[in-house]
Order: C-alpha cells, then sequence, then structure tokens
C-alpha cells in the first residue's frame, strides 16, 4: 500500500514537474523572453502611435492608392462607388473596371500639357508629400498676418530659385496666384495704359500659348487689348506712339526656345518651363515680371497653382489686386500642398527631382532624334546645347513638346497626318502658327511615351521605299 | 529515513502542484483566455492597419492638431518651427507662444466674414472630415470625363439643395469657381450687352456687399460699368434704353433681408446665406443665375469655393468659359476638401449641421436682442418671423451680421462710437449706406461673441444715467 501509494506521489510528482517544465517552456518559447518584450514594446508602440481622427481617411486613401487596376490606371479619394470602393480610372489605350483591357488599335495621344511623367517621383515620395487635412484647417479667409500667402510657401519658393539659379528673387515682391493663368491676365492689367482712348496692345510672337490671346480678348478691357502677334506691327518704329505690352515666353511653348523681347518697352515674361529638366539654364531670370507654375515644374496642374515674382512695387499691387478682386486670393488647401510638394522638390537642393525629371526627359529626346533621324518627312526643331548653372555642364535642351514640322509640300496638315499614324497632336494654327507644324507633348506617361515611338517609328518606316501619301 | 524521503516527496509534490497551480493561474489571469484572444487580436488588427505612406502625415497632422494652446489658439500643420513642431496662432485678446497670455483691454473684433462659430462642428466630426491627399493625386489639368468639374461634388451639391430646400437645381446647369466672388464677375461678364457703345449698367440696392462694385469697377470692361446703387436711376422708366444687370443680394449682406429685383430685368443672385442657419427658407430659390458658396455654408472660407446654378444654356457656357479662361479651371484639392465637407453637411438630412449652426445663431440673436432692448441709443436690424420648409416651423431670421444703427443726431460715425466702447465693426459707407450704420458680425468664436457680450453691455448701461457723449 505504501509503495503504491511512494509510486503514486512519485508519478504525479514526476507528470506535475513535466507540466511545469511544458507550460515554462511554452511561456518562454510561444512567447519568449525576446518576443515577449518585443511584443510588449510593439503593443504600447503600437498604442502612442494609434491616429485617431485621421485613421479613418489615412486608411481609406492607402486603401484606393492600393488599387492595382492592373497597373494600366489609376483609382482617386475623390471617386468611390456607393460603397466606398475605389474607381480605376484607366490610362489611354486602356479600359475595363479593371483596366485590363488593352485596345490594340489605340492612338498615343499627346496633345496635353499634363507632366504625368513625373507621376512615378512622387509615389516614390509617397510619404513626403502626404498631406492630411482637418476638417477645421484654415477656415478663415486670411492667414494669420492678415494676409492670404502663406508665408512659408513663399519662403520656400525663393529657396527653390535660388537652389535652382533660375530666377532672381531677392528684394522683389511675390504674388500667388490660381496657375500661372491667373497671373498672365493679371499682369496685363497691371502694365495696361489705364487710357482708354490708347489702350494698350497686346503682342506675343509666333508660335505662342493661346491663352494670351483667348484670355486677353475675352476680358475685352477698355485699356488693352489683345493687337496680335510681333510680326503684324510692321516695324519696331510703328510702336512708337502705342502702348506694348509683350509676352515673352522662355523657354517658349510649343519650340523650348530662350526668347527675347522684340520690344524694348513692357514684357511679361512666362517662365513656366525654364526649369532645368526642360533647359540648360545659363543664367537666373532677372525680369520686371517673371510667372511660374507648379503645373510645369512638379507637375501639378490640377491643384491650379502658380507665382509671380515682381521688381516694382506699383506693378505688384496691382497684380494682388487683381487675384484680391478676381478671386479674394487663392485656396489654402493648394497653398499647403503646393508647401509639402515644394519642400520635397528642394530636399538635397533638388538633385533627387531634377535629376529624376531631367534623365527621363533626355531619354525621351534621345530616342526621339534618333527616330526622326531616319525621317526626311518629319523634322524636330533644332536644338543647340549651352551651358546650365544647374548641371554645371553644357547640355542641350529637352523641350516638353516636340515641334514637328512635316517637309513635305502636300503635307500641309501636319496634325492630319500624324493622326492618320494614330498619333493624336495639337495643330500648329492652335499656337498661332501653321498647320505645317503641329505640336506633340513628351511628358506623358512611360507608357505613353513607349506607344509614341512605336507609332512614329511604324509612320517613319513607311517613308522607305513608299510613295503613299500615309 | 523512507518517511524523510516520503516527507521529502510530498512536499515537492505539494510544491510542484501549486507552481502548476499558479501557473496556469498566471497564464489565465495575466494573458486570461479572452485577454489572450484579444491581444492576439489586437495585434493582428493593428499589423493589418498598419499605415504605410500617409502614417506620417497623419502623425504629424494629430499632434498639431494636439496642440493646446492653452484652448486660446490654434495650430495648423502648414506652419511649424524649424524643428517640426506647432506653432500656436493665438485667438483675439490672447498672445504668447501657448496664447495664455490675455489682454483684459482687448477690444472685441467683430469686422469678418469668417464662419469661426461652426469650427466646433467640424472638429467633433473630425473623423469624417479628414482629408488625406497623395502627392500624386490627380496630377492632370483634367477629371477622367476631360472637364474641370468633380462629378461627386456636383452630384452632392444638388442633393444638399434638395435637403435644404433652398433651390431648384433639377435641370440646371452648374460651374464651380474660386469662391462665390470669381462667379460673381464671372455672371457679369456672361450677361454684359457685348455692346461697346452701349455698355451694361451694373447696379445694387444699398446697403450691398462692396465687391460689386470694386470688382465689376476694376475689370473695367468695355460691355459693363458699375453704375451705383439702384436709387440713383431716377425712376425705372429710366432703364428703358439702358441694359442693366442688376445684383440681389437675398438674404442681404449686411442686413439679412430677403431681397427681391428692383428692376425686372437681368439679375445676378447672390444667395450664399439663404441657408437655414441664417434665414427661414420660404421656398426654394428659382433664379436665372443662383451663387453659393461654401464661405457662408460650412464656414471654410479659405479652401475658396463656390457653385453657380443656371438655368439658361448660353449663359452657363459663357460662366464656364470665363472661369477657363481666368484660371483653367478651380483648383482639384480644393474640390476634394469640399466634396468630404459637404458629404457631412449632407447627412441625416443635414438636421446636425443645420441644427448646429441655427442653434447657435439664434442663441446669439436672443442674447443680443436682449442686450439691445436696454438700449435707445442703438438700435438693430428689425426682424419678422416667417415659415422655414427646412425646419417646418416660422422662426425669425438669424442673420450673420448686425446692422446697429446709432440713433442719436450726434452719432454719425457709428463704427467709431462702437470702438471706443472697444468694439471694432465695419462702416456704414463699406456697404455704401450711411455711417451712421456699422455691421458687426455675428459669426466669430464663442469666445469672442461673449467678450462682444461683455462690450455691448458694458457699452449700453453706459447710456442710462449718463450724458456723456461717450
Amino acid at each position: 500500500m505504501n509503495k503504491m501509494k511512494n509510486n503514486c506521489y512519485g508519478i504525479c510528482f514526476f507528470i506535475s514537474i513535466a507540466i511545469n517544465i511544458l507550460l515554462c517552456t511554452g511561456i518562454y518559447m510561444y512567447i519568449g523572453g525576446a518576443r515577449w518584450e518585443d511584443m510588449k514594446q510593439e503593443i504600447s508602440w503600437q498604442s502612442s502611435l494609434a491616429l485617431t481622427w485621421s485613421e479613418k481617411a489615412a486608411a481609406e486613401a492607402e486603401a484606393v492608392a492600393a488599387a492595382s487596376c492592373s497597373g494600366h490606371g489609376r483609382a482617386f479619394v475623390d471617386r468611390l462607388t456607393s460603397d466606398g470602393q475605389p474607381v480605376c480610372e484607366c490610362f489611354n489605350c486602356y479600359s475595363g473596371s479593371e483596366c485590363s483591357v488593352y485596345s490594340v488599335e489605340c492612338a498615343a495621344v499627346a496633345t496635353s500639357g499634363d507632366l504625368t511623367f513625373l507621376e512615378p517621383f512622387w509615389i516614390q515620395n509617397a510619404a513626403n508629400t502626404a498631406v492630411v487635412i482637418s476638417g477645421w484647417h484654415r477656415m478663415s479667409y486670411n492667414y494669420a498676418d492678415a494676409t492670404k500667402m502663406l508665408k512659408d510657401l513663399e519662403n520656400c519658393i525663393r529657396k527653390l530659385h535660388s537652389i535652382a539659379r533660375n530666377a532672381v528673387t531677392e528684394g522683389r515682391y511675390m504674388v500667388f496666384g490660381v496657375g500661372s493663368a491667373q497671373l498672365l491676365s493679371a499682369a496685363v492689367y497691371a502694365l495696361s495704359s489705364g487710357n482708354s482712348s490708347s489702350p494698350s496692345n497686346v503682342l506675343a510672337s509666333i508660335p505662342f500659348y493661346w491663352l494670351f490671346r483667348d484670355q486677353t480678348s475675352f476680358f475685352s478691357s477698355k485699356y488693352f487689348e489683345f493687337e496680335g502677334n510681333t510680326n503684324s506691327l510692321q516695324s519696331k518704329n510703328s510702336t512708337n506712339n502705342r502702348d506694348v505690352i509683350e509676352f515673352v515666353t522662355s523657354p517658349n511653348n510649343p519650340d523650348g526656345e530662350l526668347k527675347k523681347p522684340v520690344f524694348g518697352g513692357k514684357a511679361i515674361y512666362d517662365q513656366v518651363f525654364y526649369w532645368p529638366h526642360f533647359t540648360p539654364i545659363p543664367e537666373p531670370s532677372d525680369q520686371d515680371i517673371m510667372i511660374f507654375s507648379l503645373s510645369k515644374l512638379t507637375g501639378h496642374a490640377g491643384s491650379r497653382f502658380g507665382w509671380a515674382i515682381i521688381k516694382d512695387r506699383d506693378v505688384y499691387e496691382k497684380i494682388l489686386s487683381y487675384t484680391s478682386k478676381a478671386a479674394v486670393g487663392i485656396s489654402q488647401d493648394t497653398q499647403l500642398r503646393a508647401l509639402k510638394i515644394l519642400q520635397t522638390t528642394i530636399d538635397e537642393d533638388g538633385k533627387p527631382f531634377f535629376e529624376f525629371a531631367y534623365t527621363k526627359m533626355t531619354e525621351r529626346w534621345d530616342r526621339l532624334t534618333s527616330v526622326f533621324s531616319k525621317s526626311t518627312r518629319f523634322s524636330l526643331q533644332n536644338r543647340h546645347p549651352f551651358h546650365c548653372n544647374y548641371f554645371n555642364e553644357t547640355r542641350l535642351p529637352t523641350p516638353a513638346f516636340a515641334w514637328v514640322k512635316c517637309e513635305r509640300e502636300e503635307d500641309n496638315d501636319c496634325r492630319s497626318v500624324l493622326e492618320a499614324g494614330k498619333i493624336i497632336s495639337l495643330s500648329g494654327s492652335q499656337l498661332s502658327a501653321t498647320d505645317r507644324y503641329t505640336r506633340v507633348s513628351l511628358t506623358v506617361r512611360q507608357d505613353d511615351f513607349e506607344l509614341l515611338m512605336i507609332r512614329f517609328t511604324n509612320l517613319i518606316s513607311l517613308e522607305n521605299g513608299s510613295l503613299q501619301t500615309m
């Protein structure tokens, strides 16, 4: 009996010890000395990082951004289905709810001024360029300093110009506008004669961006009118008794050339393309009125943000007055977004951004030039290398647009010639030039550029040994 | 020996059992069957909810929002110190880096059109109104449908008007603008005569919002000019040969009255205040051009967002053309923000929002009326009750401004009289009325309203038995 009892104790004891060992091992292994610490640490970290009011919006934004759309589309937070699902907006040539349907015969579309080739850079820099705006963010008409311009944004832009070395801002005034578009109009008002019996003649040199004419004519002011192109005044002498305001676009839209004014009078410099990705920067621009935009720098055209750098105080006050009367300033949401994007743009002296952009544009021009070198039917604008202070080297311009000329006598509607080759471009007459020219946008997405190259290659390959007027 | 061995086993056994029990209890209690599950669940949930690219921006936004500024200021994400710390922007009467310094003698400022009294509502609805914008959000000039207007936002606004019952939108066109300000100008251009030898006369009835005159005069078009107030045309007959465009503000700024046109011709209805928080809604407005803004509905003046509802297709196309030429559309960032805010505004048929806003305005008018009932020196605009279709009751108007009149003969500069009583208001002449009137903003923050009441109470208390011209 005792022996049995002893055995019983013995067995139970060992069982109990075994259980203890198992429990301890289990605790150690399953939880783990280190893992337990880790897990405790992770739980406490997650709790301290635990977002509250912004979490839902952040999660939604990330879910929408994660929608793959088969790699051929994009979803955005402002367009969801009724049950909150992302909606894929398909890129050119793709369709279907997941953008997975490819249309083989689709045309390469190259009409827009969008800089979607920069999108990958912003995706790579997602964490630094995300913006979270609370429901109560800046409800007032004015900032705390009673102005409608965000001071930190102004400072950031001054720093940007200093880094890019493309404009003098020291001692200059700055005004923000709803895109460069609003500021072009504001500048015309500011410079105009104020004399209704002798309104200012507004001029631009062909080829020029259509908004100069369309906008100036539309506003039909007593004090200025759109005269036309600079050649239409027969000689410089004929401007003696006339008040002239000249739009100087440098680099020019569409050809990318650096321009100087034709007349020696009042000039508004549209310098939206004067950045290292499009042109060498030989010197900081130092004009009375210089206008820039986010659209042609970072590609954020949808935000509608531009700025003017102004020498003269009186002109500055008139331009500021315009923005105040036209629309009571510009969106503070947009100014916040511009600040975030430009802070990343100027990181590391702008090198990551400008090198990304310039490398892309150079690659594209190299490939385009190579393809066009096989053509006698089509030509590109001439490009001559010169020194760039930003990259500190001599380099070729890499304009946003190819200004394609149809060289054959019979090809006097170049846009149509390209359209027949499934390339959609803009007529030269849109830029007040002849239709022998057509503007082809090179700032499209990579896929779109690949398609453009395929189409041009095909079109040009037909020239060899073919008498067809295609 | 055996007995000692047995005792040893016994003791060890019981110790071991005790350890078993402790371990099991510990596991159960410290981890807990349920708590372990919970914790496992929480860890796995946190991992699946783990944000990536938006986390930094969200955390920063929350940290900034959490800056207390002693309860007398606000910090915003677009203004941080160089080491990323929030900067407190202090409310009226407060100063210091933490807004903890109160200036006892400070004046109540009531000049602005800001609707900061609505800020608490947006703070309460933080989760639903936060917006996260990625660095690559909508870079293109156009939306996918090739327009510059967000379709979901347009639909949301139509629903809003249907809920508020304040405007007919069925079968009407809509155009977005940079605030109502841009659309007022666009409407004048759209309606103007197109005949430079007989420009349209633009008119408004006194008292009227200064932008009508300032903006119309500034644009100095060949086709319209600001004539002045409607009384300046001696009789209605004198308009027979003249093309007239009339601004009708209803409810009016500053007095809050519902207005009708003086002339029977072309009219632009500025209806930014035609919402249940400011006035009973007797019927949905059904005019040729009706202009509204986010500024005077939700209080988001800094966003610069307005919309026009238009009957006539030709007028619609002209207004759309204006927004396109003036600034190439409006910011897509702003449209996203407006969408989020308006989606919350229309939640539960607008009840939480409109009841919040209306309750606040009613309280303020009740208190103001009570204070002014003791005064013979100052009077408020008359208010008469009428039926409101939204709240389905007869109620008094609760205008955004008090249109204060100084009744004493010698008090012909009412603004100065109030200023001496430490109340800063707007001169009547700013609204083209006499300076016997002054406009006092009632849409300020609660603290500012409390101060306003203290100042008015003091000022009015001096009337009794005092011959001082204070």
